[in-house]
């Protein structure tokens, strides 16, 4: 996969990711440029100064630095849920989300808060591609991402491991309202259809953020972050 | 201006704004564009159906709807702070933020949330453009916002009348144990920058959401949806 722009070549770089080549317009020449060669030498990463022309044929904005790196490695359900015991989980399930920009920023909501993993459908959701990876602003490169057959199996099991799954969705308990402390995890829907009513069904409840205004609805990426925080803050007091 | 797709058409009128003209693609006809053609007639707005390829030379992504409307209607100051005499005022305000994407989805996050104003600068700020409405998703016909001349000088008149002013930024005070209640306006920077060095200083306070990961930097919309929704649910408590 190819992946562009200064902050995902540092990023991806200073996480210790596995880059097969790092290309650097031949006209940059600052600071900035310096730290990603050196980057580049600690982690024994080929780099290559090329010409500009050549980087724009392999991504546009890409602000003169592009990388070849590995496909995202997902991972499983178990990777996810092991990072915790039992104790604390904090897990977000996207039903269905097929914008590359959503999924980007909330996987980077998501590593700013703390949740331990996001788990996505196999089948209809956007997978981790060159948008999302930018859109993750690095982001990508520490959160685990498990891509499985069916949710609501995950959902079942998830409910056997005590871990409480909501839906947030509108017309449910108010967030503020509710307990959000122990296992969670939670499932965001896509901005058109919400989540799926099968999912809804077998979730423990239904949350949902108070709307003061007349429009009432959120961008999915900007609510989850709203969400997530109010879960992150709950848990630490 | 022109504005296009189905939810910022709709919104417009629905929300009784100055329509010039509205214009529907011909190969529509769905119970959507009934309720576009009633929401005309109600509000004796102009509507034609026209060809599918005029729309898109007026604006791509059109869902074939595009509308003629007047120019955003800016208001005062003053407009914003009276919706409130003086109490439990919620403001934010907008440091430079250029981007209209994270604009539109500023605005959108305000209008479920609450907030009386938006205030921005002149000079630096972006304007309310095509790509700001359609972002907000209609929210901009229900959202105050204030164009000034410098935003350092309202902070010190909001001070003057007893509203305290924040800065959201990293290495402040965690916004969960901040007391965030009564009047107050938050000050919210580009995702470069931040917020410029001298309104930090004038601020009552810096505010920061905790961060737990290894990136630890949030969108500039996302942060703000984060923030504003805790305000809202100190004032609620």
């Amino acid at each position: 996969m190819i992946i562009s722009g200064k902050n995902s070549v540092y990023e991806a770089l200073n996480s210790g990711k596995t880059l097969n080549k790092v290309m650097i317009a031949k006209n940059v020449n600052d600071d900035f440029s310096k730290k990603i060669v050196n980057l580049c030498k600690q982690n024994k990463v080929r780099f290559d100064f090329v010409d500009r022309l050549s980087l724009d044929k392999l991504s546009s904005h890409n602000q003169g630095y592009v990388a070849e790196v590995t496909d995202f490695n997902y991972c499983n359900l178990e990777d996810i849920l092991n990072n915790k015991k039992g104790e604390n989980n904090f897990i977000v399930i996207l039903d269905n989300i097929q914008d590359p920009h959503n999924f980007g920023s909330i996987i980077r909501v998501c590593e700013c808060s703390g949740v331990d993993g996001i788990i996505i459908e196999n089948r209809r959701s956007c997978s981790v591609n060159e948008t999302v990876y930018k859109t993750s602003c690095g982001a990508i490169n520490y959160v685990k991402i498990a891509k499985v057959t069916n949710i609501n199996d995950v959902i079942k099991s998830l409910q056997k491991q005590n871990i409480w799954v909501y839906a947030c969705e509108a017309n449910g308990e108010n967030i503020f309202k509710s307990n959000l402390k122990g296992n969670i995890a939670i499932v965001v829907g896509s901005e058109g259809e919400g989540v799926g009513t099968l999912t809804k069904k077998l979730c423990d409840g239904i949350i949902s953020l108070p709307m003061k205004g007349n429009v009432n609805s959120l961008n999915v990426s900007t609510a989850t972050s709203a969400i997530v925080y109010e879960i992150l803050r709950q848990r630490n007091n």
